[in-house]
């Protein structure tokens, strides 16, 4: 099977670090041709669910402008400019929990949307995690901090309680993860 | 914790029925005042994880504009207008593949972005599909028809084969639900 083909693009909305919107002319692989494609940029991001050695996991109940009430979430955040996935991934650990940790397993990277692409995000588990330092505080969310037991985020998983779909998604990778291979 | 407010919100870009964006005004749960947060308006989609009586996942190899070579996916698509999720899948199912299923599981619903909102995913598996009557071809993308085996769809799922964000996760959850459920 062929690509599809970009074969010109426009600025139709230029926002903060936080948006673009591109109007693409896209040629589809039988050759078809399509204008007025919308194409959307928002930064790539990293999902990081992280694990204690007592077999704690890392996690928040925060609030989300997408959402009524609660979430649970795992640690997550936009990927600086120039700044590889993994980093990100423990710049986010570190500032959001203090903690760090001792081996990061890649759990994928998927592209959001399949039409209009609204970035990448990159999951990893985390294991050996321990807090080593304190969070810095400057996210707009309030957030509070739970280490739930493997039961417990089981649980949570079963129950639709990581309300976002990266957030469900990372801690579906991070489980799946845990039951083939373990902590080792 | 109390929820994120929308002050006032007004229309930035407005698109076709497939992309609309708000600039909203927000107050925080602090009470701090943000202004210009952007809010991106999609449709509201399903994906569906459909398995035959004799345990063949019902799956396309595609390419789609996100990403470069193909993709594996499930069966999916936007929620028509008034449409429910469950008559969206059912409907997506048959439009796709001309399968009917008898049997339908929710998994979950997840909003894609929790800053963004982009949309609300639904996803289902499908038991007892069966060939019931010819697709209908009218999607923009190539996809080729396959019947994968659970081994093939756990494999696939380890390597990363479903690429894009909605298609792992409607296949984990369909896998963690058979997993914790069988087919009963």
């Amino acid at each position: 099977m062929k690509n599809w083909k970009t074969l010109s693009k426009e600025i139709l909305l230029k926002g903060d670090k936080f948006l673009t919107v591109e109007n693409h002319t896209i040629e589809l692989p039988d050759g078809r041709i399509i204008r007025n494609w919308p194409w959307v940029i928002t930064p790539d991001f990293v999902n990081v669910v992280a694990v204690t050695d007592d077999e704690r996991f890392v996690c928040f109940r925060q609030t989300k402008y997408a959402i009524e009430g609660t979430s649970l979430a795992p640690v997550g955040g936009y990927i600086d400019p120039g700044e590889s996935p993994v980093a990100a991934a423990q710049r986010e650990l570190s500032e959001e929990t203090g903690y760090t940790a001792s081996r990061w397993i890649e759990l994928g990277s998927f592209p959001v949307d399949a039409n209009r692409g609204c970035g990448t995000g990159h999951y990893f588990l985390a294991i050996g995690a321990r807090k080593t330092t304190d969070p810095v505080q400057d996210d707009l969310e309030e957030q509070e901090l739970q280490l739930l037991t493997r039961q417990d985020l089981e649980a949570a998983t079963e129950r639709g309680a990581f309300r976002i779909l990266p957030w469900a998604t990372a801690v579906l990778l991070a489980l799946r993860y845990i039951e083939k291979h373990g902590f080792a």
